[in-house]
């Protein structure tokens, strides 16, 4: 078990030799002790030395001593028993080197990636935005820091509210909209405050598919065809139904205007809720952006909006456009306090939009994007002709229509390119009138690669094109049959 | 329905003066159009006036009108037929005055507050915290402004790492720390991994009960006295239990040394675990504060923290020490990518804790709030010096034993005075023995005020402390009979 003496031993190579300031002595003996106990060299059951012999050692009075001890025994690092002494505490673990195992290999990281829905992360304006928060910290009322009202910051509702009205045709007033964290904290909110069940798009992201599920809200596929979702599809059972009308996700055409007011009728009629994920409406190239359906009707539509595609994914700012009745229950399952978006964040952005950032920030990565966009349309017209492309006069992916059941092959040909990429397949609805499980006829199967070409950097993406020819299946008698139906840019409506 | 000369004239009123450039006057026109609309000026059904004949009359190109019909019919505002012209669609619902709908009226708010759990928000460190945020963005990787990865950013794991060893003797390595939006996020996520039941302390926060009941786990109460939590009520059955071992939340002593290793015996034994919510460890006054109980077994106790007390509610960053064996499970529960916390504020504050700017804020907190305590404690000698307080070794709020019964009745008095506190009783268990609904034998029962001192701004403190004395109870029979048993301070350790 070691004598007392070792333990001054151990104690005195360990301790520094500038003991300045009375607490800063007992503090440094205290991690000196903790420290020789956790390396495991004062064992388990190791008797410490006397108060007195310890600071006759190191020459530092004994109650520093005494204290040191006193505090490590409340700690539970050692334990005193009258007339035995102190003791190392037997129930000590002393470090094992496990702590220092790496983290696993990761798995081998692709050469190029052209997975959607990360917009490219050099293109953040850390100037203007740091601009921003200097403003808003200066400007910014005492209790921006305490606790979070969950409804969110005044001063970001009332700069979204005139945004949104200007550039999405949106209805709304500052004390209607609520902030979250992101579309996904929209949804969770929701699927609370509304219940099941829902009906969604066939084709859209598994991610929200899955949380609405987690939330025990079940989701019923509707079909997607050239002008959007088939709402037609909508019953009075369903609660609400989740769209993405400016661009469908991932397919890529706007909801027609017919489609737009019958699901806004279905709404009226069923009480039932619009959720509209305005995911990427600002990024539309070749004409103006298509107003939100949030403006035909603000009593039956939501919409969802975030700055994680115009800005970036890290900052976790995400607002929902309410119909009045669902402002307080909504603000109510936040809870009492924000426990999720913070206030000094909110009040960032407010000035972002207030100044005018957040405009020329969305042109800028519109021009961006939109290069990219042209950079792929001409790589596929010179290597791959015979492939159509879908859904490029809007956000930030486009779908490469492909012959009928090669996705898979072509997804895997992008591997070993060392390309990642996904296919159509990924995002549809595994209850869809013909996915793999569903027992359906299979009829509205469609073959396609979903190409996100926002998100590589500037550098590194007519390589990652390269490679996307190279994984695309040849001309062949079956290419020319086009298996996604329709335009890639809106209808043209009816002359007057 | 009204002509389309009436249309005409309608927007010819709406439209301003000036139209520079081709696509600004479609836009104009676009938004005239619509607000006409929105407003109830063209009502629904009416019909448009033909392309050239509004061109004309505005005095612009025909394709312009055409362009912005197009735009107006996609989104649903216009309908247009073959034939029939272009109207206004019958589904618009126009703007109803109802948007203007005032909050309501907020209920009166106290005059004085005196409620924990709220710093006071003046004390943020705006400068510091600005200066942080600068070097942290000009130095971010680009991949910081991408999709977050749930483990946390490495930068501030790192930090914490450090500086938890340093000031609460915490054993850990960056990778076993997840970075959350704050302890209530930690909560949710443990009891998603590790499921219940759990014991807790009989007296805590009622907002973590109700989150961990949210998420299917139920919790036991422990009895409290005056060593903390009762462990040795912990049961095999138990998987985890919640305790605040620095500073018992709310009554206010440490776990007696005794007990923390009672309550690592317990988690080896039985393969429970610690959750260590480690709230205030920081401000402790008389004395250096006491080390984590982590530090004991860290392969056994989770350690919560924040800067919800030290820096400010409003930045959602908490973080998690975890056992090796929940680092994968919680890092999965957060899900593919971080939805919550943000990176340019986890890179801020890593910034800020590496800095040195973190030590400082905390030592200025510390020496306000003991101040405040100070302040707290020498009203109460000089205008109640019956009342005993408790708690206030440590901290950002007190104790103050009131005689048997009177803990309501001193609370509906304080509210009269127009302060707003909380008694003990809105902390209990409601499963407790001598909870109101538990059928116990009320044995346990006590009647407290908790007081949060560092609530109140720093000028309207001493009316809030006059106000508080004029509410207590006055010097009775029963008055000296202490009912919250034991030390302010943690008890000497036997002398070696």
């Amino acid at each position: 078990m070691g004598s007392w003496a070792d333990s001054a031993e151990v104690l005195g190579s360990d301790l520094p030799l500038e003991l300045s300031g009375a607490a800063n002595r007992r503090a440094v003996l205290t991690a000196a002790l903790r420290d020789a106990v956790r390396g495991g060299r004062l064992a388990p059951g190791a008797r410490l030395p006397p108060y007195r012999s310890l600071a006759a050692d190191l020459g530092i009075a004994r109650n520093t001593v005494a204290d040191a001890y006193a505090e490590l025994v409340a700690e539970g690092w050692l334990a005193a028993r009258q007339g035995s002494g102190t003791r190392v505490a037997e129930r000590v673990a002393p470090d094992v080197p496990a702590h220092r195992t790496r983290a696993p290999e990761p798995a081998a990281r692709p050469v190029h990636d052209l997975v959607q829905g990360r917009p490219d992360p050099s293109a953040f304006p850390r100037t203007a935005w740091l601009a921003s928060a200097r403003r808003a910290l200066a400007a910014a009322p005492d209790d921006a820091f305490g606790p979070g009202d969950p409804h969110g910051r005044p001063e970001l509702r009332r700069a979204l509210a005139g945004r949104l009205a200007r550039v999405r045709g949106v209805r709304t007033a500052p004390e209607r909209i609520v902030l979250c964290s992101g579309a996904a904290h929209g949804l969770r909110l929701l699927a609370q405050v509304v219940g099941g069940p829902w009906a969604a798009e066939e084709y859209g992201l598994p991610f929200h598919r899955g949380l609405l599920a987690s939330h025990g809200v079940g989701t019923r596929p509707l079909g997607v065809d050239a002008d959007g979702a088939r709402v037609d599809g909508l019953t009075r059972r369903d609660r609400a139904v989740l769209l993405t009308p400016a661009h469908q996700f991932p397919t890529g055409g706007p909801l027609h205007a017919a489609r737009r007011a019958a699901v806004v009728d279905w709404a009226r009629a069923a009480d039932g809720l619009v959720v509209e994920d305005d995911y990427d409406g600002e990024f539309r190239y070749d004409r103006q952006p298509v107003g939100a359906v949030q403006g035909l009707d603000p009593e039956h539509v939501v919409l969802l909006g975030s700055v994680s595609k115009s800005l970036s994914p890290t900052l976790r700012i995400g607002w929902m456009v309410l119909p009045q009745r669902l402002v307080g229950p909504v603000v109510a399952a936040k809870g009492d306090r924000e426990q999720f978006s913070s206030a000094t964040e909110q009040l960032t952005l407010a000035d972002f939009v207030e100044s005018g950032a957040y405009d020329r920030q969305v042109r800028r990565m519109r021009q961006l994007h939109r290069r990219r966009r042209d950079q792929l349309a001409a790589a596929l017209e010179r290597r791959a002709p015979h492939v159509r492309v879908a859904g490029i006069a809007a956000g930030l992916h486009a779908v490469l229509e492909l012959p009928p059941g090669t996705e898979r092959a072509t997804v895997r040909a992008a591997a070993r390119q060392g390309l990642a990429v996904e296919g159509l397949g990924d995002y549809l609805h595994p209850g869809a009138e013909g996915a793999p499980h569903a027992g359906g006829t299979g009829a509205t199967v469609r073959d396609g690669l979903v190409v996100g070409y926002a998100t590589p950097s500037e550098s590194g993406y007519p390589e990652a094109l390269e490679a996307l020819c190279r994984s695309l299946p040849p001309a062949g008698p079956s290419s020319d049959a086009s298996v996604i139906p329709g335009p890639a840019s809106p209808p043209p409506p009816a002359a007057p």
